[in-house]
């Protein structure tokens, strides 16, 4: 939902502080994130986790929850965004930088029943329209995930279906199953 | 949402009294549609009179709102299903067959935030997977509608964006814009 009656420019967006749930920016328009709640909290973890339970000892990719991406005139705080490793920004210290301007090779967003169904499928084409290798959209409502990727119809995948990361992520595979085990109590190993 | 613990087959299905909200049926599973609201209700009328203004006295197409479809397994009960006239099942009598087993060439859902982003989503590519030329998702929460044609990247329209119906309808340009003044009792024209 729109939270700012004007039209700002990204450079006076970026200016504002920041607050929570986070702010976005998107063609002027400033927007705020959904509040978060338990089972959105407990995937938003879950795929961190899984992604960089891989991709971080083998130093191939990192994923960021809740980290603000700027790029292409917008301004988004994806549930989680995974960078490749070698495209990570770092400070002169050799630090994770503080301020991301890159896409990242990957986004996944957690959707709510309070969302617009249409504005966060839209999200999910500009950011495979604008750099990004894949989109995910996981909806825990309905157990499933779509799969975006530039220039291809999207994929519905639930239950036993893998999803495969080849182009950003080679050998990792991860069942949807797997996603949504996060949300039952009886399902979690230990 | 399920309404039925077992799984049923689409015989057993379609032998189930009718229900309001209309029961739909999706791999053994019994759904029901959401409970209708203003804004639905306003949209899905003026999707089906803007189709018939133009479509029924050329003898081009027939817009039918909330009529059963029953096809490749499934059966649902799209917001408006649009035929073209030579594709209308008629009875002995030359009348509207009062089953549809065919898919329509074109198929709207309007969607609410009641409903999950993922499975109305899902619903659109199976659609354009079976036999169905488009399909679009309006919402009225973004004022957007996204088009779905079989093997392409949906679209997201908005505004004054022309949804084409070049493959179903020649020569009908519908702005979205058009669709969502039926939300705005000031843009109504008698």
């Amino acid at each position: 939902m729109a939270i700012s009656q004007r039209q700002l420019t990204l450079d006076e967006f970026l200016k504002l502080p920041e607050e929570e749930p986070a702010l976005e920016f998107e063609e002027g328009t400033v927007t705020q994130k959904v509040s978060p709640k338990g089972q959105h909290s407990a995937l938003q973890y879950e795929v961190a986790e899984l992604f960089n339970r891989f991709a971080r000892p083998r130093r191939l990719a990192r994923a960021f929850p809740e980290l603000r991406v700027t790029f292409a005139g917008r301004s988004y705080v994806p549930d989680v965004a995974v960078y490749r490793w070698d495209r990570i920004p770092v400070d002169a210290a050799g630090r994770v930088a503080n301020d991301f301007f890159e896409p990242p090779d990957m986004v996944v967003e957690i959707v709510s029943l309070e969302q617009s169904t249409n504005a966060v499928v839209r999200r999910c084409l500009w950011y495979v329209g604008r750099g990004v290798s894949v989109a995910l959209l996981v909806d825990p409502a309905d157990e499933s995930v779509l799969v975006f990727r530039p220039g291809q119809v999207p994929q519905a995948l639930r239950g036993p279906d893998e999803i495969d990361f080849a182009d950003i992520l080679p050998a990792f595979k991860l069942p949807v199953q797997a996603l949504f085990d996060a949300l039952r109590m009886s399902a979690l190993t230990p």
